[in-house]
């Protein structure tokens, strides 16, 4: 078994899409985030779910959560909605951007194993020649193969 | 809706829980880590699913990725397991420890989002007046409720 085998689609943004798309993409996809590609197609960085929220909560809540406790359902859903309106992916990075992991599809698992414990990132993309994306390979999906009794 | 209504059921382990069961319970289960339980029930940290994978792969792989890469996948499966071989989830913990995230049932929608993009953390734990997890509450979760058309 070799990285372009356990390979899977994974959803991935451009630095251009918007903040709330992005923002859909992850709600109730139970991934550790979403991959940016550049405007060639070729995987960049990883924009964790946290940094969308973060984008999302007005600051004044993450400073007092006494602020937020006031604020019902509806009303946080607008709060978040409007915290992402006409913001983009690009605008949600952190200023210092995860390293993301990636290896060519001949990569073995434990080598991706390797790579997923030095960068401590639960996801891998797996690229081809011309570093555009085959897909990506999570943690659990490597543990999955490997630690199953 | 507050965070009683939220919270679902979350895998847990305890300090003395085996290395090796730990990585099994996040093998295909696509979580940011397990929580961690003092002797009391009580929730006492994250355990990243990464942490995991740096106490499985021997440090020669991931010092050097090039060693890895000519070990085959039962090959890999072999020193995984080896490596997480009569160790635990106390070994296994970070010195430095991710802050446990945690309300209380009464927590509002947007309380969670600001905790979780404050601590940088994807999931966070409900707690009952005792401090005993009632359950979790992941980010993709709250961005279903919240963020969704």
């Amino acid at each position: 078994m070799r990285a372009g085998d356990l390979a899977a689609p994974f959803p991935t943004v451009g630095l251009d899409t918007p903040a709330l798309a992005a923002a859909r993409l992850l709600a109730g996809q139970n991934l550790p985030g979403l991959i940016v590609l550049d405007a060639n197609g070729r995987p960049k960085t990883i924009l964790p779910g946290t940094q969308v929220l973060r984008m999302a909560v007005p600051q004044y809540c993450q400073d007092d959560p006494a602020l937020a406790r006031v604020v019902d359902e509806a009303g946080a859903s607008d709060v978040l909605q409007d915290g992402l309106a006409d913001r983009t992916v690009a605008e949600a990075l952190p200023e210092q951007r995860r390293e993301l992991a990636a290896v060519d599809r001949d990569a073995t698992a434990l080598e991706i194993a390797a790579l997923m414990a030095r960068t401590r990132t639960p996801v891998v993309a797996v690229v081809d020649d011309e570093r555009r994306l085959v897909g990506a390979i999570t943690l659990d999906a490597l543990m999955d193969r490997l630690v199953q009794s």
